[in-house]
């Protein structure tokens, strides 16, 4: 086997790992060497066409136990015929987006054949996972050393070996000497700038690249909610004119800004190629299973599941235990309001400094349990949308964030709807909201960031020492790299970082005109939360893979729906409000009228506003337009020749006839 | 040059005349010349590659005064070509439905070399219009003979003939037979049932088709309600239970009617095919004028306006001219309700069959204001529309719907909002609302259709005895019928058809808890109108060209809007109503507060429903994902092939190097 390897790596003088696969530690030589095998062979014989090597100390030293990490990379051509694959998009000479193609590659800004920086390596490590996601078994019914392992032609080799529990992981690797730079110009300079989102993209992907950009530019826009927010505070106005202003801007401004993320989204993401990248027709997620069958779509075999059942799954179970979940949310909610009005009783009745701080107990308390309900609950999530069998990763998504944002929202926002509407007290909804946001924040730091980073150093250091005893404060060799980056956690998506964003998003806007400092606790707690996460993905977790998206997906619906509701709540609150009715000493029937008049505008006007901006500013448009433009003059020239042809020869046959 | 076009009608033997030219009658012989030469040139010169001819008297008869009108057809290979270059998509051996190629052309169902019905009439016709529209100028810098009518590189020559007054018009002829076998099966039977929705499509074009199809839809979907709404008005319940019950089942069935139309209409356009046509890159309208220039995204010389003079015609003028139209239509209004008081004076004061006789007057005299109103804003509109110069016929046609949409629907509903929310009478509501829906519904059927009918019909009988004094009553020779058909009237599109249904809903969706005998007056009206747009279509208008179209476009939206609108004036009537009001006779505010709730309720409950039902059944949307795939795997195979042979190319080089 070695030589074979050696022989391999002749092909590329200069073999740059990109891409570590780690395999159980007792699988079987028979399995490792039909692996690699199918990497390293030509795409004619259905391989990858890669190339692989495993792990080896630098200095030749022996590897206790068997061997059991390669290192995959590729040829400079194969990526860039891989890129082809993929469909990336690139910047061309004339300044415009093409999709790249091999035969054409000469038309593209900066390409050179000796140029190895024209595909960044994220790109790379993407190209490389969807080759390996893509070797699919041909004859094979099984995977060789393991019979009970079975294949079927058209199945995702890879996919079966992580089911399987033979292959444990595959990860991109940490490329040292980038991210130090990275590191230096995101968080290493003491000085205010924007994020280097074009480097974030290039070293971890659009996916996370998008939501930094998100969580700035989100940050940015609550700037002026926070600094209109501020006198409110000071001066403390109760004014009836100012709070209406108040409300009304926030209403229109959340409008606003979710309406221009769009553009600002599709300039990035125009200027990333993503926008104009064509969605390949998705797999079957991972984790999907059932009885072997034909698909509609593509007319192959592949595991075929009932979608009645998958309603059956979601209608009588999914949906009865989220409504049962939602109701002991609302039941701890009762239990929060007892313990609070015990404290209250015990306040006035011992009147101290102590007494004074159990006030607080109960809010902290609930705000605890909030914290820990949502995260079991989440695993249930997680859970019961498995177990629902969605075919397609996406609708996976979709169920498993609808069941995490609904319970969410209540969790974090029905005591203060009861406070509100129900109790009518402004003074308690006031301060429970400065807790849970205040809590909310520093737990979530803490558990998101800080305390993974402590964990992650304190584990390096021991691994370090245990790998390689002697040199600790030098250098690593690519072997420390590979076995430090292995342990470390895995950054499982974006998920719980735009979460956490909607659920601020929340305190700020549903009662912003109650407690109009939310903005700035909001906007103090983004600036941490972008260096505790830049942090997070350069220290605590393996690099994730790259993952092409043209926009922020159903979060832009979350956000836009939050909105929505945030309109009737302050109008609500701006009716409850004692200034107001002041104003209205006889007739509660026009007050209630006014309100309702007013909140029906505001509506008709936040969807007025939204259907009159366009979500892609004008330049994008006529991009996009040109290149549609060009893709339908290439296909109606093609034909018109054919055409042309076709009716040379008629013409040719007639006068014969003639 | 009758020489060369006889010359020309040997290559198709059977010269079959689809579409008429009509050129000014003064128009140059130099001109004649050119644009006949144009049509019939080869492609790769530049023409059109139609078949054209002279329409002579069958009997070679003299014609008065000089020729004028050419009748243009073509062979049955350039049709093929041309459907594959309009992107026709057809309906393949295996049941989907593909675009067709030329050089696939055997996979068609009931394709065959001799089979001229593979194309149907319609959509030859479409063809050659659409072969037409695209004869560019060359290098003539004028049309020739007219030294004034200016032409630049890649202008359409007939649109350039148009404006400049020498093309009179261009218009597809009808098929006698099939007309007449089409009328029959529509309108001819008295039996009841279903349109011939495929017959009309293939006669007429998608846009007509979809539109009967949409009113027969349309009027099934109120079916349901005018059943229920018969015993309310028979029984005379008034009660509150009954009442909330009609408006909720009103509400939420006007949801799903529109969201199921979406599916029905996919299915239809499916089987039709153009739900899957590409849409071809815009031309500029014909109307679109301005200083020649560089478009952004075809980089072709064409007249360029800007952007910006456009939005100040908009904003400065128009939108101030709409505000001004609207308030004179509420002063009309008001003058309305004074003649309605002094009606009720003078019927009060003399007692009498004559003076209860005049109670109804006022109603009548301002619906028929009303419709005189509506049809002179509608010129005002359209002229303003053409003014502010839109580049893009959709876009023209978007402004203009928005414009008289508004004001028809302030004028038919102000009046009504007025007498519910600010007289709160709901028996004048119920009256008025009887007289206007009937009152327009007559008047409508009137103008439309049998007016124009019988105004043809006379006509007809004139231009027969002069063209052709011997024999009236046999069948019409083709230079008969094309003098016949070339003067009647021009269908100026479904615009007028859809706005009738668009207010015909709004009558008895927006107060359909008050008079819920709306509904049953709707269906009558429809079921008339059927019968009266067939009539119309098949007798009194020219054949208009068929245009594919998937779906109707920005009346769906307009359709929804209404129902939004519809659930807070329901609520608001329920609230308002006595029996209701009884309900809560100490405090309103509650009763407000629970009708708000509902209100909010059912608008919520409506978007989930919209959300949930998806726009196209299930079999259509696998259908769709089928084909996508396959095109992206067609793609890939020919990246793959091109991958594989760089890759050879490669590893040859390398081992070369070894």
């Amino acid at each position: 086997m070695k030589e074979s390897w050696s022989a391999f790596d002749t092909f590329e003088p200069h073999f740059r790992p990109l891409v570590v696969i780690e395999l159980a530690k007792n699988t079987k030589e028979e399995t490792k060497e039909w692996l690699t095998q199918r990497i390293v062979d030509k795409k004619k014989n259905g391989g990858a066409q890669l190339l692989v090597k495993p792990l080896v100390k630098e200095d030749g030293g022996k590897i206790d136990g068997n061997q059991n990490l390669y290192l995959v990379g590729a040829s400079h051509l194969r990526l860039l015929l891989g890129a082809e694959t993929v469909g990336l998009v690139k910047e061309c000479n004339d300044n415009s987006m093409r999709t790249f193609t091999y035969s054409s590659r000469n038309t593209f800004k900066d390409f050179a054949e000796d140029n190895h920086d024209f595909l960044t390596m994220a790109e790379c490590q993407y190209i490389i996972k969807h080759e390996l996601e893509n070797l699919r078994a041909k004859d094979e019914r099984m995977i060789p050393g393991y019979p009970q392992a079975k294949l079927y032609p058209g199945k995702s080799i890879l996919r079966r070996l992580l089911t399987s529990g033979i292959l444990l992981q595959i990860f991109p690797l940490h490329d040292t000497e980038e991210l130090k730079k990275l590191r230096y110009t995101w968080y290493g300079q003491v000085k205010i700038s924007y994020q280097p989102l074009d480097e974030i993209r290039c070293y971890f992907g659009e996916t996370i690249a998008l939501y930094f950009g998100f969580l700035e530019y989100f940050t940015f826009a609550l700037v002026p909610m926070a600094l209109i927010g501020i006198p409110y505070y000071v001066f403390a106005w109760e004014d009836y004119d100012k709070y209406v202003m108040f409300a009304s801007f926030n209403l229109l401004w959340s409008t606003v800004i979710l309406e221009v993320w769009k553009r600002c989204c599709a300039i990035m993401t125009y200027r990333w190629g993503t926008l104009l990248m064509k969605r390949q027709f998705e797999e079957p997620r991972p984790g999907f299973h059932g009885v072997l069958g034909i698909n509609a779509v593509t007319g192959k075999e592949e595991p075929v599941y009932s979608s009645i059942k998958r309603q059956i799954r979601i209608y009588l179970v999914s949906l009865p235990f989220v409504c049962l979940c939602l109701y002991f949310s609302l039941y701890v909610m009762m239990i929060y309001f007892e313990l609070e009005t015990w404290a209250l009783n015990f306040h006035e009745e011992n009147e101290s400094s102590y007494s004074n701080l159990m006030l607080f107990v109960p809010s902290i308390i609930y705000a605890i349990v909030i914290e820990m309900m949502n995260r079991v609950y989440r695993y249930a999530a997680e859970f019961l949308t498995s177990w629902e069998n969605h075919r397609l990763e996406s609708s996976h998504q979709n169920h498993l964030i609808l069941k995490v944002l609904v319970f969410n929202f209540l969790n974090c926002f029905a005591s203060l709807f009861y406070i509100a509407f129900v109790l009518f007290d402004m003074k308690l909804l006031r301060q429970s909201l400065a807790t849970l946001l205040i809590t909310s924040q520093i737990l979530n730091q803490f558990v998101e960031a800080l305390l993974p980073y402590w964990l992650q150093k304190r584990h390096n250091t021991k691994v370090k020492k245990r790998v390689y005893s002697v040199k600790v404060d030098t250098d690593l060799s690519l072997f420390e790299q590979v076995n430090l980056e292995k342990e470390m956690g895995t950054y499982l998506g974006t998920f719980d970082d735009y979460l956490e964003l909607f659920l601020q998003f929340g305190y700020v806007s549903l009662f912003s005109c109650v407690y109009p400092l939310a903005a700035v606790f909001a906007v103090l707690n983004n600036i941490t939360e972008m260096y505790s996460d830049a942090l997070k993905m350069c220290r605590v977790f393996k690099r994730p893979f790259s993952q092409p998206t043209a926009n922020i997906g159903v979060w832009q619906l979350a956000f836009e729906t939050m909105s929505v509701i945030s309109v009737v709540t302050n109008c609500a609150l701006i009716g409850l409000s004692p200034q107001v009715n002041a104003l209205f000493p006889d007739s509660k029937t026009d007050l209630i009228l006014i309100v309702v008049l007013a909140e029906h505008i505001l509506l008709a006007l936040k969807f007025v506003m939204a259907f009159v901006i366009p979500d892609k500013p004008r330049d994008i448009q006529i991009k996009l337009a040109r290149l549609e433009f060009e893709s339908l003059e290439a296909l109606k020239q093609q034909q018109m020749k054919l055409a042309a042809e076709s009716l040379k020869e008629e013409t040719h046959g007639e006068k014969k006839m003639n």
